[in-house]
C-alpha cells in the first residue's frame, strides 16, 4: 500500500533488476481488518504494469509450489512477484484470519488449542519439530560450503589479478584510497563567486574521477542540482556499469534505494533534489542515521534565495528538521572551499549518512589566503573562527551558516570600520560541533563574549543555544515570499546593514 | 511516479470516487530527458489495477477527442483516467518535445518561430486569438448562471428547511455552533491515569457526537491510536454518510486527502497515525500550514515510552521537527483535562493545522480542583504555570511537555519538602506560547529566574530559548532503545530523581 514501495518497484521494473524476488504474504488482513476494507486492487495486476513477472501459488502451505515459484522467478530476467495466499495465525481456534491475529499476543489459550490443532505437543512452550530444526540447520553447512567455494574463488583472483582484488577488498571495506583528496583543485579568492550547487557540481565530478566507488543520481534534478558524473553513463538495463541514476521524479524511493545500495557496501551512493523536497525522504534519512550507513545526500535550492519560485519551494524548516535527527551529518557550506570540505567529510564519514545542504544562488569564494580568512579546514570541527578583525577580545561575535555568512562578512566589515572588535564564525555543522569538546566550543565561543548575533535565513530553532540569552537571532519565522531573491532577503531583514543595526542595539 | 499519488488513486478506485477524472499530460518529457528513462511502466494498466476507467486521446490537439472522453469519465461510475498525448513546448522550432522546454525560458527566438509555425503574429508578444477569447469568456457566463441556480436551489431549500439550511451554511463557512464544548465532560483526578491516546478517544467520541463535521480515520491504525468514531459507520462505496475513514497502510495518501477534505469546505477532517510516522506526512503537513487550512492529526506513540518496540518506533528527533513547521499548532498535552483542552484548541482553530502528540503509557490526570494544579484552560496560551510550590519568588523553573510534566510534579513535590519554592510549567505548544505578548512570557518565566529545566523524552534541540545560558535541558540527543518504557526513561535520565539533582546542581 506504501506509496514508497510504488515508486521502488517501479523503477526496479524499468531497470530490469531480475535479481529481485519480493514473497508476497498475501493473508488479506491489515490491523483495521480485512484489507476488503481499503486495499481491492488487482496487486498482481499492478506489477505487471510496472514490467514485473508475477506468479500466484494459491496455497501457503504448499512449500513446493512455492519453491518452483522462486526456481521460476530466477530464471525470468525481469524482478518477480510471488503472491502467496496465507492464513494470518494459522491453526489459532478463534483469531485465525483475523486482524486479533496481527496486533495483539495470542495468550495461551488460543496457543494451546492452536498446537493441538497443528498436531504439536503443547509442551514445550518454544517447540521445533525435529524435522523442521534438520531443514534449518542444513542453511549452516551450506553457507560453510558456500564461503568456502568463494573465498577460493576470490584466492585465485587475487593470485592472478592481485591489484583488482585488493581494489575489490578496499571498496567491500568501505575503505578509502590513501590520500585521496589530497589533489582536489581548490578555488580561489573571487568576489562574485559560484552557487555552491555549482562548486559541488566541480567538487563532485573530481572525486567521482578519483573514486569509482561513487554512485549516485537525483530525483529528475540532476540538470539543477548539478550531480551528474560527466565520467561515466547511466545506470540502465543495457549499461549495468553506469554510475548515474535516473531516480525519476520519485524522492522516497529514491531514498530509499540509496539506503539498500549503501546496505549492500562496495560503492558510495547519493543521492540529490531541492532541500525543500528532503521531507519526502525523511523516513530514510532517519533509518540510514539508525543504521550507521554511510549515504550523501545533495540537496540544492536551499533557502528563500530561489526568489520568485515562491514559499512552496523555498525551504524554512528544513534546516532545523534535518539538525534533529541524531546521527546526521548536516554540511550547509559557506563557500566553494568549504564546499569542497564539506565533500571530504561526507566521502569519509563511513559509519553516517550526510548532507549537503547547497544555493541556486552564487556565493563569493572567500579569500583563505595570507590568512584573510581562516582556511576551510574548519568546517571540519563544525564551526570556527573565520576571523577576528580586532586585537585582543572581540566585543561581538556574529555567526552564519551557508550563504548568510557572505552578509556576516560584510557587516563585520563594517563594524570593523566602526572600530568594533568582531569575531566571524562560520558554522557549517551543528552535528560536527557537537562533537568537539567543552574547551574548542568555549576558544570558538567564549562564555564571557555574550552579545552575539546568529543570522540564517530559516527558522530561528535552535540557534539560542548558541547566541545564549543575551543574543539576537536573524531569521525567518514563517513562511517564505514570491519575489527576487535579493528582495525577499531584504523584507525579510537578512542584509549587512540590518546585522550592523543589530549589533549596535547589542552593543551600546 | 511520486508515490503519493500511487496511494491516493489506489484508494480512489477501492472507494469508487466517481467524480474524480484525472487528464493526464503525456507529454513523455521530464526535467532529465525523455520518460524512457525511468519511467516505462504500463501507467493506463495500472491504474485499471487500481479500479480505474483508463481512456486514451492519441492527439492532445483534438479537443474534440478530449471531450467525448471526459463526457465518458462523467458517465462511468469508476474514478477516471484520461491519458492525452501531448507534446510539449508544441510548435518550438528547437525544444519541441524535449527536456528544454519543460525547465528553462524558450527564448525570443524559439518564441517568434513557434508563433510563425502556428500561424500567429509574432507582436504582440502576449496575444490571444480573439476566437479562444471568446471561448475563454463563455466562462464568466456559464459561472454566473450556475451560481445564480445553485442560489435559487439553496433559497427554496432554506424556504422549506431553514434549520437545515442554516446548518449548511454554518458548515460551509467552517463555523461551530454557539458553546458547542460547553459540556464536554472533565477528567477527574485520578493517580493512575490513562494514556493520552485513551482520554482522546473519549474526547473525540464526544466531540463527534456534537460536531457531525468532524470526519477522518487512520492509516490502518484505528485500534492503536484510538480515533474511531462510536456514533458512525466507515465511509464505503456502499455508504457515503460513514465519517471513519479506513485510509489503508497510506501515511502520505491520507495527509493528502486530509487536506484536499480541508479545501473543500464544510468538514472538519482529521487523519491519525503513530507518531513517528508522521515523517511520512511532512509535505502535507507543510501544504496545509502554509495554506492556512483546519485540519487535525492525532499522533499516538509519541517517544520512548512505546518501550520494547525499539528506536524504529521511538519518535525522538519529531517533537522538534513538527514544531520547526510554521503555522501549525503543535500540542502535547500533560494529561487527560489537557486532552480535553487540546482538541478543543484544534476544533476552533479555523484557518491553520494542529497535530496532538499522545502516549501510549498512561499519565496521572492532575487534581486540577481547590488550586491543586492551575486549570487545563492554561494550554491555549501554549505555556501556563501549574503550580508554584513556595510563597514568594520561585528559585527554580521546571518546565516539561507531555508525559514528562508528571516527572516534573514528582521532583517538585520533592524538592518542595526539602523547602526549595520551585515553580511547575507545562509547556503543550510552543506555537501557542510564541504568539503570547512579552508580559505573558515574563510572567510564566521571570527573566531574573535563571535556574531553570526543561524535561522531554525528545532531542533537546530548541528549549535552550526557554531555559536560557544558565538553564539544563534533560532530553534524549540519540536515537532511543529498546527495553520496557521505565527502564528506557532510567537510561536516559528522565527521572524525578535526576531532576532532582540536575536541580540541586543548578541551585547550590
Amino acid at each position: 500500500m506504501e506509496g514508497v514501495a510504488s515508486e521502488a518497484a517501479s523503477l526496479a521494473g524499468h531497470l530490469q533488476l531480475g535479481k529481485i524476488i519480493y514473497l508476497y504474504d498475501d493473508n488479506r488482513i491489515s490491523i483495521e481488518g480485512s484489507t476488503e476494507i481499503a486495499f481491492t486492487e488487482d496487486r498482481g495486476k499492478r506489477f505487471e504494469a510496472y514490467g514485473w513477472h508475477v506468479q500466484y501459488v494459491p496455497d501457503g502451505l504448499d512449500i513446493e509450489a512455492i519453491d518452483r515459484a522462486i526456481e521460476a522467478a530466477k530464471k525470468d530476467p525481469r524482478p518477480s512477484l510471488i503472491v502467496v495466499r496465507n492464513i494470518i495465525g494459522y491453526g489459532l481456534p478463534t483469531r485465525q484470519g483475523t486482524a486479533k491475529a496481527h496486533g495483539e499476543p495470542p495468550g495461551d489459550k488460543e496457543l494451546d488449542a492452536a498446537k493441538v490443532n497443528l498436531g504439536w505437543p503443547v509442551e514445550p512452550r518454544f517447540y521445533i519439530p525435529d524435522e523442521a530444526l534438520a531443514v534449518f540447520r542444513q542453511a549452516v553447512t551450506r553457507g560453510a560450503e558456500l564461503e568456502a567455494a568463494w573465498q577460493a574463488k576470490f584466492e585465485a583472483y587475487r593470485a592472478e589479478y592481485p591489484e583488482l582484488a585488493a581494489e575489490l577488498e578496499r571498496r567491500l571495506t568501505g575503505k578509502l584510497p590513501q590520500g585521496w583528496a589530497a589533489d582536489l583543485a581548490e578555488f580561489p579568492a573571487d568576489p562574485k563567486g559560484l552557487a555552491s550547487r555549482a562548486s559541488s557540481g566541480k567538487v563532485l565530478n573530481a572525486i567521482a574521477e578519483k573514486l569509482p566507488d561513487l554512485v549516485g543520481g537525483s530525483a529528475d534534478l540532476a540538470p539543477s542540482t548539478l550531480t551528474w558524473m560527466n565520467c561515466s553513463p547511466a545506470f540502465a538495463p543495457d549499461c549495468r556499469e553506469g554510475r548515474n541514476i535516473h531516480f525519476g521524479v520519485r524522492e522516497h524511493g529514491m531514498g530509499a534505494i540509496t539506503n539498500g545500495i549503501a546496505y549492500h557496501g562496495g560503492i558510495i551512493p547519493f543521492d540529490s533534489t531541492f532541500f525543500v523536497f528532503c521531507d519526502y525522504m525523511r523516513p530514510v534519512l532517519r533509518v540510514a542515521a539508525l543504521s550507521h550507513v554511510r549515504r550523501i545526500s545533495v540537496f540544492t535550492h536551499d533557502s528563500i534565495g530561489v526568489g520568485e519560485d515562491g514559499p512552496t519551494h523555498q525551504p524554512i524548516e528544513h534546516l532545523a528538521a534535518l539538525r534533529a535527527i541524531p546521527n546526521l551529518v548536516d554540511l550547509r557550506p559557506a563557500d566553494a572551499n568549504e564546499v569542497r570540505q564539506a565533500w571530504i567529510v561526507a566521502i569519509e564519514e563511513q559509519h553516517r549518512p550526510s548532507a549537503l545542504v547547497l544555493t541556486r544562488q552564487n556565493l563569493p569564494t572567500l579569500d583563505r589566503t595570507d590568512g584573510a580568512y581562516a582556511p576551510a579546514e574548519g568546517l571540519k570541527y563544525g564551526a570556527y573562527v573565520l576571523k577576528d578583525t580586532g586585537p585582543g577580545k572581540p566585543q561581538i561575535i556574529l555567526m552564519a551558516s551557508g550563504s548568510e555568512v557572505g552578509l556576516i562578512v560584510e557587516a563585520g566589515r563594517r563594524l570593523a570600520e566602526k572600530g568594533v572588535a568582531v569575531r566571524l564564525v562560520s558554522v557549517p555543522s551543528w552535528q560536527l560541533f557537537d562533537e568537539q569538546d567543552q574547551a574548542y566550543k568555549d576558544s570558538v565561543f567564549p562564555p564571557d563574549v555574550t552579545a552575539r548575533i546568529a543570522v540564517e535565513a530559516a527558522v530561528t530553532l535552535g540557534w539560542h543555544k548558541f547566541v545564549g540569552s543575551q543574543g539576537r537571532v536573524l531569521g525567518i519565522d514563517r513562511f517564505g515570499a514570491s519575489a527576487p531573491a535579493a528582495t525577499v532577503f531584504e523584507k525579510f531583514g537578512l542584509t549587512a546593514d540590518n546585522v550592523v543595526k543589530t549589533a549596535e542595539e547589542l552593543l551600546y
